[in-house]
């Protein structure tokens, strides 16, 4: 049964993926109206320059005026894609304030504000829906909020980032340094003019933040997240890992800690074994395991970004919306009660690869060992290598918590005999 | 914001998974609390041998009575863990009509009778959630009903019976027949007393039908699914996948047919490349592929079965219905609204793998290759080999109309030279 009255959406933004939503919009407008109960309606585009031509829009129905915009009495829902903190917060809030569902993929805003802009989706009754903020067209945060609403999430680890993991891919299969990776991802659109945020890892750390607050139950901030991006892996890590057997990622590590009192969240390189499915994830593509108390080891995996994968994300989050306005429910909410606090990186327990440039001569390997060994750390392999007077030492460690890791690295700097500390990378995915 | 008054939930049945369930209830009362807004209560759980003893249940709260129990007053929700289709099916039905919501995961009652149920449901404003009848604890259907609402999916192919998927396995590692392997999940408690359900495809072809109705919103009924099992799976099937580097496993597929106006749904086994994701799916795990317009390629995998990952579906699907009925509002309903058709096997395309017994004879491969071309079907690769006066052929296809392949095959058969078929598998998963 399909009503005659129109849903009216307002639509912020115009880009890429915004876009898309409103050509979706028209030519599903079938489906959209069978799957929802009711047809919708565009009730306008908030852009900030009107005079550029978009393809299949009224040009009746564009504004700058992205405040009056929301605030109209008529608007059911507001789909964001301006992205960034503000104006995009400001508006959101006043579409709640409108009565008005809201659904956005504004990773960046929902990693600062997402607790506060649920409050306030709730005081008002108004939904907040936001799946394509994380992980692109993937089903994931729909699957933490409910399917999984019965379990208890121990551990969310993944590749969030489609730009980096193109990137260590590239420097994988061709022994190109990170530089050279870059620009070629740059060439081919896969990195942005100002790279940044993929690269330094803030893109991923807001993601992880969002995963975290879901999974855990508590509250996440993006501060609350180690962030360590992939400018600084080079085509040694690379070889090295690939000597034992490993590939790199940038890797979205969320977990519970401490016995469960509390949860870690982080983003940084780690080399994972070639045999782990991460291993295998190519390109832009995103992937993301998910391990429960009840529901074992599950894994999320499809394309983590581009227009129309993160337009079906919108859309799907669109039609929920809409039901909820015609049905007079609301989707779920997002409670931070577990109050988990966040621990530190120190207290993370890890595994080391690190590489060190010593003197070539007796005794070196029995005095490193001593510093693993003082600062509690377990030893798992050693390889050593020398020439010309100077030997490599690549040790990786068992598991230990990041704090004494650190020390021990600290420590090794301090001898005469280690000449450096060629690189870290930490080891996971076992 | 937890309210006092608690909701409560009729179970029925309380076996492997019902037990579980009601355990969790109590273990996690207050996180589930929390989550929903309300405590959960369990107001009784109706069993057929009373006399059993349940740990961690209260004797007052066990009955036989099941219809009393659904119809009382104060029943909020009924979690249905009977299976079958009577009495599940009348209870499932006066549980609407009493205005509770239902959680089951009776993936034969819902194959048979979903759109009906889900009419019923809706007439008495009650919610049916059932993600445990399809791949255990992975989340999928939410994610098909929900996540890709605003889409458009062409197809949904995976591994979803994990007692064949660990049959296949055996025979592939350890070069057992079928017999040998189905004795060895027998023991291991991987195959029941009776396997017909799982290796004759019932299951997973029940679960297909499900699929394919969520899928492309039209009606599948199990009898509309082609369905082949594993019985006559050889241990010279697995050896020949192998040396054409494939493996072989039992797919339910769903894809759209006809320029998109109809659609097909089977089971049976096929020979899928090794370097393909679902290959190194093992044991008991299950995975599926959804390729949609929008979002691409999707993989979700995890635990098929079992107690507890199938509890966690369970009690992900009962939280939704308790925020539902504090929310006033419903879960998305199911609608048939795109009345497709369900085309025949015939019409499918796909690859055959072909191994003839013949004579060894020259002429033999160009008589049998006319054959092919006379019903339009082009051969990929031929492999001969001879010995003691027969030889024998394998042919690969390139993809065709299955009912074109299937005149091939009877034609052959016809030929004097062609001894034997010694098997015929599809091949997918390019």
């Amino acid at each position: 049964m399909v009503r005659t009255r129109p849903l009216k959406v307002a639509l912020l933004g115009c880009g890429v993926v915004g876009s898309q939503v409103a050509r979706l919009m028209t030519t599903h407008a079938e489906d959209l109206a069978a799957r929802i109960g009711a047809p919708l309606e565009l009730a306008g585009v908030a852009v900030r320059r009107p005079d550029r031509v978009r393809a299949g829009i009224d040009p009746a129905l564009v504004t700058t005026d992205a405040e009056g915009l929301v605030t109209r009495d008529d608007v059911d829902v507001v789909v964001e894609m301006i992205g960034g903190i503000e104006p995009a917060r400001g508006l959101i809030e006043a579409a709640f304030k409108n009565g008005a569902g809201v659904v956005t993929a504004n990773k960046a805003l929902l990693a600062q504000d997402g607790p506060a802009l649920h409050a306030i989706a709730a005081e008002h009754g108004a939904d907040l829906y936001y799946e394509a903020a994380v992980a692109g067209a993937i089903p994931l945060l729909r699957p933490l909020r409910e399917s999984l609403a019965g379990d208890t999430v121990n551990r969310v680890l993944g590749i969030v980032n489609g730009t980096t993991n193109f990137i260590l891919d590239r420097m994988e299969s061709s022994g190109a340094g990170y530089g050279e990776a870059l620009d070629e991802a740059t060439a081919l659109g896969y990195a942005e003019a100002d790279p940044t945020a993929d690269v330094e890892g803030f893109d991923a750390a807001a993601k992880a933040a969002i995963l975290a607050g879901i999974a855990f139950h508590t509250r996440v901030r993006l501060d609350d997240v180690h962030r360590q991006g992939i400018t600084e892996v080079t085509a040694a890590d690379i070889a090295s890992a690939r000597r034992m057997g490993c590939t790199v990622k940038l890797l979205a590590i969320c977990e519970r800690a401490g016995d469960g009192r509390s949860v870690t969240a982080r983003v940084h390189p780690a080399m994972i074994p070639l045999s782990h499915p991460l291993a295998s994830v190519k390109g832009a593509y995103n992937a993301v395991f998910v391990e429960a108390d009840s529901a074992g080891q599950l894994m999320f995996y499809g394309p983590g970004a581009g227009g129309a994968p993160t337009a079906s994300a919108v859309l799907g989050d669109l039609v929920a919306v809409c039901r909820n306005k015609l049905g007079g429910g609301r989707g779920p909410g997002e409670s931070a009660y577990t109050q988990l606090p966040v621990s530190p990186m120190g207290d993370v327990v890890t595994r080391y690869h690190i590489s060190l440039d010593v003197a070539d001569k007796p005794g070196v390997l029995a005095q490193c060992a001593l510093v693993f060994a003082d600062h509690g750390v377990s030893i798992d392999t050693v390889r050593q290598s020398g020439k010309d007077g100077e030997a490599s030492l690549v040790v990786v460690t068992h598991r230990a918590p990041d704090a004494a890791l650190t020390a021990t690295v600290a420590a090794l700097r301090e001898l005469d005999t280690v000449h450096d500390v060629a690189s870290i990378m930490r080891v996971e995915g076992e």
